[in-house]
């Protein structure tokens, strides 16, 4: 089973909680079993799993710029203007693994699936697939 | 087939080797084949695959605390003193994946898996899901 | 399903472009359909999804060493000279899923399924599990 969800983001960073846009595609497709691969489809996004808390939002953005600064002699940025974005994202990673129990995906009580914007803004896909 | 395990950890940051509490559950629950997603059920923590070295895990506290130290003037400490807990996890990632073959965890010589604690000392719980 | 490729790696540290190697092993296998687990299984490589613009992959490198410093006094390094290799395979991760749609593999356009050496060169095997 194949379903995919557009984001539109709004910033050049920024982080979506896009849990509840993840449940609603599951449950249109009324799947109530399995595993749930969440694969954002980009090298200038991150995808992880914790808190939503707005504070935490802008810390995420804040700990990424100071750990891999923005514009420090990349080679990448001869060519396109990112590096830092594609750096970020690598220590992110883009793919997610929730599992699905009774029509619920299996999280902890404060964790939220999370979409890193690091390079917008932009059309973003993130694909699911379930595997049940 | 879900599984789950409980860990309790004894220090505020601390690094411990699952796999034999891992390869139990699987044992016990008689599962032979397939994948195993281990999936941290925190916001806090850690799961990686690395070698289980003392030295090492030691190390691995440190250089998180280098990153992404404690008490750096995060907008999360204002609502819960553990903001780089969160943004340590967040480097970590909270899943992973292994293969089962012939009842056994598919891993390199080296290679164990490790709950990493960075808020505790708490109950922690790792969810295992197998898809067969 | 399971497959398994071996890289031999010619440097030190280095990142390098799997993604052709796992779609021939799946072409060959007649895979189809399904979900793809890619897992190294060594401590002391990382395993990602990003662009492999030539640039960008010597940016890697170079991140990866600024935010863990080769020899900075690690414990791990009086029994092994390679405890950053370690730490930083630890921020990468090993393992990463691709879906698998009508024989190709699911990647967004600049995505590559990119091996990282961090303590080469050695043969590096990564095993390649199949869900369908």
């Amino acid at each position: 089973m194949n379903l995919s969800i557009e984001i539109d983001t709004t910033r050049s960073a920024e982080v979506i909680d896009i849990t509840s846009r993840i449940a609603e595609a599951l449950h249109e497709a009324k799947i109530f079993q399995g595993i749930c691969l969440i694969h954002a489809l980009h090298t200038t996004t991150g995808l992880i799993i914790n808190e939503a808390e707005p504070g935490l939002m802008q810390d995420m953005l804040r700990a990424l710029e100071k750990i891999v600064p923005a514009r420090a002699g990349y080679l990448h940025d001869r060519i396109d203007d990112n590096a830092h974005a594609h750096l970020q994202a690598m220590l992110l990673g883009n793919c997610v693994m929730v599992p699905i129990d009774d029509g619920r995906l299996v999280l902890g009580t404060w964790q939220r699936i999370l979409l890193v914007e690091l390079d917008g803004p932009r059309r973003r896909r993130v694909h699911l697939q379930v595997l049940s």
